[in-house]
This record gives structure tokens, C-alpha cells and sequence, in this order.
């Protein structure tokens, strides 16, 4: 295998090289305040991080020096979910003898709570929106950022218990506890096919957009509206070029991002590349 | 300044999302057997060798491991000319108090044999498209790759003068012998105007592509190819984007590609950047 921080890089740009993807940054399209070449400096920024959780870094401590870099280079939030999700995915493709859904939930499995306070210091370097958590854990509100550490501590949480947690709102938080099926599942499709890897990502964003509501648009808009994406989604036909850019147009302009269905791909890719699966 | 080795790869990255970039790649063209998605593959692999310049390995050695990681993760030869610009600078801008040509000049005196002769081996990771050398050169011809090194050995020969031998008939040497001056005056360009980066770095390819005859199309072509371009893109209105468009699609049809103007604003951009003198 090539260098794994290497290819969890390139899975990073890959995502955003794939076009079209309705609503979210591509090839052909920047949304208002979110350039192309921000999401390429996040993933330059984001490499020294990856390169610390291919070494052995503690997985929270890895984790946090790649958000900081892609937030320092990018200047805002380009990446985070997408790093979050290739993080245990990067540690088992760099410990165990293959990258399965089995070795990246037992990685998932042995973060503790240092990770879990490394994971609440992401959020002192960017602005993620977020649902409100559930009563009993809002003094663990991740906008709390390392002000939550104390009651962090103080109730034993790991970073998995921490994801498991925030499962039920938030897609990158399932696939961490949810034996990244999703991901693995993204990774098959992109295994098969003809054509540019570009190309099939595109595509594997549009089935991912059909089969399930993504959770960015819930928390930004509301639940009816990441159904209504989904199930327009799911009506398009992914060989009609223009249909697909009409629902694109329309997301933009409606500002409707779905940011965690990105997020799954670039996990997706990463899971590929590592399995050396597709070629570019 | 940021990490420097990311910067330099953040420069790689932004040069081919600059659009349009008449007869390069770029985030509206992929050439035939050319994809963008090469380009961001090439660019994850150059890192490593990149980080090596940066923490001082000899230059020879770091550039010989970003060619071979660029031309792994790229299968192909997407960014060797930008890689052999950006060494010297990458040198100067992590050993200098100022990222200068006098700071640069200084790096490329300082080459050694050594330096030359993991130049030449080099070209055993990729396939370059080069003039045949002078007869008395022709022991020296790169295209022998780490064949030629004894002949080097036996001249004594430095990187400063392989490169000095081929500066009259390739733009990247005479960028080495010639104070950068090209790509310092692109990165003045850069640090002043609005807008995206990625547009002002569109501008300056045309203005380089507009001031000198392109080295690669006078090699792949002849020198008659490389003056009319030249004169084509002196007359061409940069604000009239479909004017830029037209000319952009001609060239590719005519299979005319002006990668040593990609590679110089590639090293515009790096000192741009690393002089911390354009936002992304």
C-alpha cells in the first residue's frame, strides 16, 4: 500500500473533485462563502495530523492536530467531519492486516477518554453546527469545546461512548458505532464500475444522498427537509447529466449542503485507495 | 508561515484548480490522457519528498522522493518541472531569514554532485519530454536517467550546472540561473489584485504564457509553435472569458500544452504563499 496518510489525503480531495455532487462544492461549482481551493488547503493542512495518526499518535491527539492544521490553512470549517471518519479508519489501515469493518471498530473500541477531550478540543478551532444534545448530556455539548473536558472527565466518557452518544443525529457518529457500514458499503461501489474514480464518486454520492436523510441538512434546516432531499435524490436519474445540475442549482440556491453524505465518501474513498481497489 | 513543505503542496494544487489555464488542466479541462484527478494524486505524493526539503535533507535526495511518490501516486509525470522550481525555493524559505532570489540564488550554489546525480536518477521514476542536449552534452543527456551518472561523476558537474547547460532551451533551468526571476515576478503579481486566488493565478499564467515562449511546446512542437502561442495569448482580452475559453479549447485540440508556464506560476504561488502575500 502506498503511504497511508498519503491516500486519506488524496481521499480528501478526491471528495471535492467529484462532480457533480448536488449541493456540496465541486469541479464545477463554489458555494457563497466556501471556495474549491479551501477545501484544497484543508487537506494540505490536514496532512501533518494524518500523518501523526499513521505514526501511532493517541487517536484523539492525531485527530486534533488535523483539524487544526485544515482550519489554520483553510480558514474555516472545510473537513472536520471528514477527519473524524477517517481517523479509525486510518489507524486500523495502518495496525491491522486489512482495513474491515471489523478492525476499525475494534480502534473505535480502544479510544479512551484523553481521545474523547482531544475530540472536545477540535471544537475550540472551528464552528461545526450541531444539534442540541439531549438534556442529561448538555453539559457535554460539544460548543462547550474544552470547557467540557471537566465533565468529560468527571463521567468517564470515551470517544466512543461520546459517539454513541450522538449516534441518533449525527451520520459520522453512526458510522463510528455502527460498524462503518455505510462507508464500507461506499467503498464496494467504488470498487466496481468503469471510468474515472471522479466519476464514480459522484455517483456513489448520489446513491449515498438516496438511501438515507444526511444529518447536516436536518441540523441545519430540519428533518422534513433532509427527507425531501432524500427522496428527490432518489427520483433523479444519475445518467441524466442535466437533471442531476438542475437539483444541484436548486440545493445551492436554497442553501441546503449535505456535508455528512460528503464526509461518508471521502471515508469511502480513503477505504478504497487503502484496499487499493480503485485506481485514479 | 505554515508548515512549508504544505505550502509548497498547496501551491501544486492551486495551480491546477487556476481556471481557465489555456491548454493545461484545470478544473473545467481534463487533457486526453491528462485527468485533474492525476494532478491532486501527484501532489499527495510529492509531500513526503517536500517535508524532506523542508527538515534539510541534501535537495537532490528530497527531490528525488517527492518525483518518485508524485509519479507513483499519479502514474504519470503530472508536476516534475514544478517540483524541481519549488526544491531550491522550499530550500531557501525554511533555511533564510527571507524567502528571497538572493536567498534561492544562494541554494542553488550551494548544489552539489551528489545533488546532480539524484537529479538524473530522477528520470527512472518518470518519462520527460526533453531537446536532445548539445553533442558535447550528449553523455549528459537526462533522458539516460542514473546511466549517465559516471559522465557526471567524471565532469565534476553540480546541479547549478546541469541546470546552467539547459537553460537556453528550458525554462525551469533558466529560472535556476536566472534569479527565479519569472517566478518572483509572477508572486508580485499574485500579492496584489482582489478576488479568489485561483483567478488572480489564472491572470498570471496568461501573462506569463503572453511574455516568453513556452519551453515544453518549443520542445514538443518547435520554436515557431511556442512564438505564436505566445504572440495568440499577448492579443487575447484576460477579462473576455470566452475569448480565453476559445483559445483554451484550440490548443487542446491542437495537442499544445504549456506546462513550463504551469510549473513557474506553480513557483509564484509557493512564494506567494510562503511570504504569507494572498489569502486563499
Amino acid at each position: 500500500m502506498a503511504r497511508p496518510a498519503a491516500l486519506a489525503e488524496r481521499a480528501l480531495l478526491l471528495e471535492v473533485a467529484a462532480t457533480p455532487t448536488p449541493g456540496n462544492v465541486d469541479r464545477e461549482r463554489d458555494l457563497p462563502d466556501l471556495h474549491f481551493e479551501q477545501f484544497l488547503a484543508g487537506a494540505t493542512g490536514a496532512r501533518a495530523g494524518l500523518e501523526e495518526l499513521a505514526d501511532g499518535s493517541p487517536l484523539g491527539s492525531g485527530l486534533e492536530t488535523a483539524v487544526e492544521g485544515m482550519a489554520e490553512a483553510s480558514g474555516t470549517n472545510t473537513q472536520f467531519g471528514s477527519l473524524l471518519l477517517l481517523a479509525p479508519l486510518l489507524r486500523a489501515a495502518t495496525t491491522a492486516d486489512d482495513l474491515t469493518p471489523q478492525t476499525a471498530t475494534a480502534v473505535v473500541e480502544e479510544t479512551t477518554v484523553d481521545d474523547a477531550a482531544a475530540f472536545y478540543r477540535c471544537f475550540d478551532h472551528v464552528d461545526v453546527r450541531v444539534d442540541d444534545p439531549p438534556e442529561e448530556m448538555e453539559p457535554l455539548d460539544v460548543r462547550r469545546g474544552s470547557d467540557a473536558i471537566p465533565a468529560l472527565r468527571d463521567r468517564d466518557l470515551t470517544l466512543e461512548d461520546v459517539m454513541a452518544s450522538a449516534a441518533d443525529r449525527d451520520g459520522i457518529a453512526a458510522e463510528w458505532v455502527g460498524n462503518f457500514d455505510r462507508t464500507f458499503d461506499t467503498a464496494a461501489r467504488l470498487a466496481i464500475g468503469d471510468g474515472a474514480i471522479t466519476d464514480r464518486a459522484a455517483r456513489a454520492h448520489l446513491e449515498l444522498l438516496a438511501e438515507a436523510p444526511d444529518t447536516l441538512i436536518a441540523t441545519k434546516h430540519d428533518a422534513a427537509t433532509a427527507q425531501e432531499v432524500q427522496e428527490r435524490a432518489a427520483q433523479l436519474d444519475p445518467d441524466d447529466g442535466d437533471d442531476v445540475r438542475w437539483f444541484s442549482e436548486e440545493l445551492i440556491e436554497r442553501e441546503i449542503n449535505p456535508g455528512t453524505t460528503a464526509d461518508i465518501l471521502a471515508g469511502g474513498l480513503f477505504v478504497a485507495l487503502a484496499r487499493d481497489e480503485v485506481m485514479t
